[in-house]
């Protein structure tokens, strides 16, 4: 997918681009009259900028593959997730507002629950609560603060969820996953990926830590064991700011959304759980930034459960905040998805996701209505979800022309 | 978009290829009842072609990106015109036909109106008429034809606008333009763009040049100062015959146009400022090439007024050439555009515009009408413009299978 250096093209005139996801929003029809969550859903708002606007389909990784988060998102933000890859540590670590520095290698943790063979029998450890997640990660923090010359840092994310830091010299990160996706198993050794030294002398910390964990966690109830995950580096990237021009804010709820976009060198504004609260702090900072990216969870977490009526509901309080969003006058509205997340397949799959965009300028299409099989004929056409943050740069007139 | 390397598929089967293209075809909806000016157009004869051939959405550069005129055919003929850039300037000499030589230097230039402080009052001198143009001009070459050992070659081009060529060793083109861009400010210095001592050497000949040039035209009335852009040299680039096999001929009536196709080795055939006149031109030639390349300005320059009415009649005219160019018989005769120029915008844009491809060898689709709309549901669906050669030459038998 590669993509053209616009950086000569840039100008700043001024304009305001919201983006407006709707996590997993796309499905497959597999609801009653075999619709999908999208053509079921009432969304007047959408369907109206569907009419007024142009539509059409993101693939945002490859044909036929499925993104993860960090993945789905990047694209959307014009950077090609092939090319700009992260490991989900460093991701996590953005994503709680970890300062993670150069050199260090951040791993995402899971608790789990071990029996008395060290088997893993849950590898989420009940999903225990945030409180009890956090008092257990003290002890670890405590008891485990440097291994070999290697500082470690704890972290609390969300439920059985943490990070981990080592903080050192010459550490790799070509370390892999401890969770052996299964229950009934011991958790696995970390080995490395690669042959590197750095990423050996990782994986013998890790295994060390690792180890002095379980040791720590030995009388807990429900987390008595750690799995690591996405062993990663921060990566160096240029921003959106140097890439578009663009000085941009984020508003999102869930800490992996805000890690992804500050990746990219967008400000975190303050984020809540209830989408009006985030429209909210959008507004208050509208003045202050020229691209906003809004990300709303419900709809993916309600693909993720299989639960069909869930996710229709989810994607009509997503539209009811259209309206709120227009009121502040964005020269260009998009609303589409990082990825799909279709009730029936109760993950992340690799169909393309509806995308419509509003703006003043847009070339209007045949497309009256907001949905993955309407948005098939849209003027947008099928295209990779790198194409749409050109698009939204030339609609706003953010692009200068190219060549005499 | 780059592209693959058909050399070893070309065959000559001494079939013919006719591009007709309709500069700045491409609108957005903003005229009467929401239509663009196409789809406001009487066009009988793209219509039948559309009927019968396959349509579809062609954009020029990268999505998002408003090509300018050079680009947007670079594209057309099959070449990147992200790889293949080229200054204004030699862009300019090409279309006049000045034989531009390698190591020479070109600029375009502007006559503009300067009041008693030196300060630009009209960028383009009153757009003074050819003859008055060419008078200035003759004078400029009589008094300025050496600076430090450099030739100062000058060309009249269409009213306002001229060409400027310094011939001599050790020239670069790492220069910027000396155009303001505004007026009520003085003409800019000529400036270098990188930090190479041939940038330098032109820049300080350049920075003579127009100073004497003030000075001999101190006395006219209006056009009394000279703004130069685009210093560029001529680029190598291979020929559309080296790449595509293709003996091409170029019928324009704009310099512009014919200078890019010489460019790419198109033989300039006689043209006219009528289009009826440029078809005869095009007929009287038609044993002797491959492929030709017919442009038809009007419709670029209604849109660049801003005259919806303008357009949709430049429309209709070119329109009613299609019959001329078929009782040819071409084997493929391809309608389309170098880039949209909306009326509602005034000035080019980065929206895709529509092709047809007509073709004994070509799979029919549903579009029955030759719009921007029409074409989204057509079989050559949305592509980059420089898919548009291959396809031609596929349709045409020109490419063999491509493996065992």
């Amino acid at each position: 997918m590669g993509g053209m250096d616009l950086g000569h093209l840039l100008q700043d005139n001024g304009s305001k681009i919201v983006l407006f996801v709707w996590d997993g929003l796309g499905g497959i029809g597999s609801g009653p009259g075999g619709k999908t969550e999208l053509e079921a859903a009432r969304t007047p708002n959408a369907d109206r900028l569907a009419c007024e606007g142009c539509c059409g389909l993101l693939e945002p990784v490859y044909p036929g593959v499925t993104p993860g988060s960090g993945p789905g998102h990047l694209a959307l933000f014009g950077y090609d997730p092939v090319e700009y890859q992260i490991g989900r540590g460093a991701l996590e670590a953005a994503g709680v507002g970890f300062d993670l520095q150069h050199g260090d290698v951040a791993a995402r943790l899971n608790f789990c629950t071990l029996d008395s063979k060290g088997h893993i029998t849950d590898r989420r450890a009940g999903r225990i609560p945030n409180d009890e997640s956090k008092k257990v990660l003290e002890k670890l923090a405590k008891a485990i603060r440097e291994v070999d010359g290697v500082q470690v840092l704890w972290s609390p994310v969300k439920e059985h969820r943490a990070l981990l830091v080592l903080r050192g010299e010459g550490l790799g990160d070509g370390v892999e996953d401890t969770d052996p996706q299964k229950t009934g198993v011991a958790p696995l050794e970390p080995r490395t990926s690669d042959d590197l030294k750095e990423s050996a002398r990782t994986a013998a910390v890790a295994a060390k830590v690792l180890r002095q964990a379980r040791e720590v966690l030995a009388g807990e109830p429900k987390a008595n064991g750690v799995l690591a995950r996405g062993f990663a580096k921060r990566p160096h990237w240029p921003s959106v700011a140097e890439r578009f021009g663009l000085k941009a804010a984020v508003v999102a709820g869930t800490p992996m959304y805000r890690g992804v976009a500050k990746l990219v060198g967008m400000t975190e504004l303050p984020a809540f759980n209830e989408l009006d609260r985030n429209v909210a702090s959008l507004a208050e900072h509208w003045s202050e930034f020229d691209y906003f990216f809004l990300h709303f969870k419900h709809t993916d977490k309600a693909g993720e459960d299989g639960d069909f009526a869930a996710k229709v509901k989810a994607i009509e309080e997503a539209d009811r905040a259209i309206p709120l969003l227009e009121k502040l006058g964005p020269d260009v509205l998009m609303v589409t998805a990082d990825h799909s997340t279709p009730t029936a397949l109760k993950a992340h799959s690799w169909h393309p996701v509806p995308v419509v965009l509003s703006a003043k300028t847009v070339r209007r299409d045949t497309v009256d209505r907001f949905d993955e099989v309407a948005c098939i004929a849209g003027g947008l056409s099928l295209r990779p979800s790198t194409h749409l943050m050109p698009l939204a740069l030339g609609h706003a007139g953010r692009l200068a022309k190219f060549g005499a």
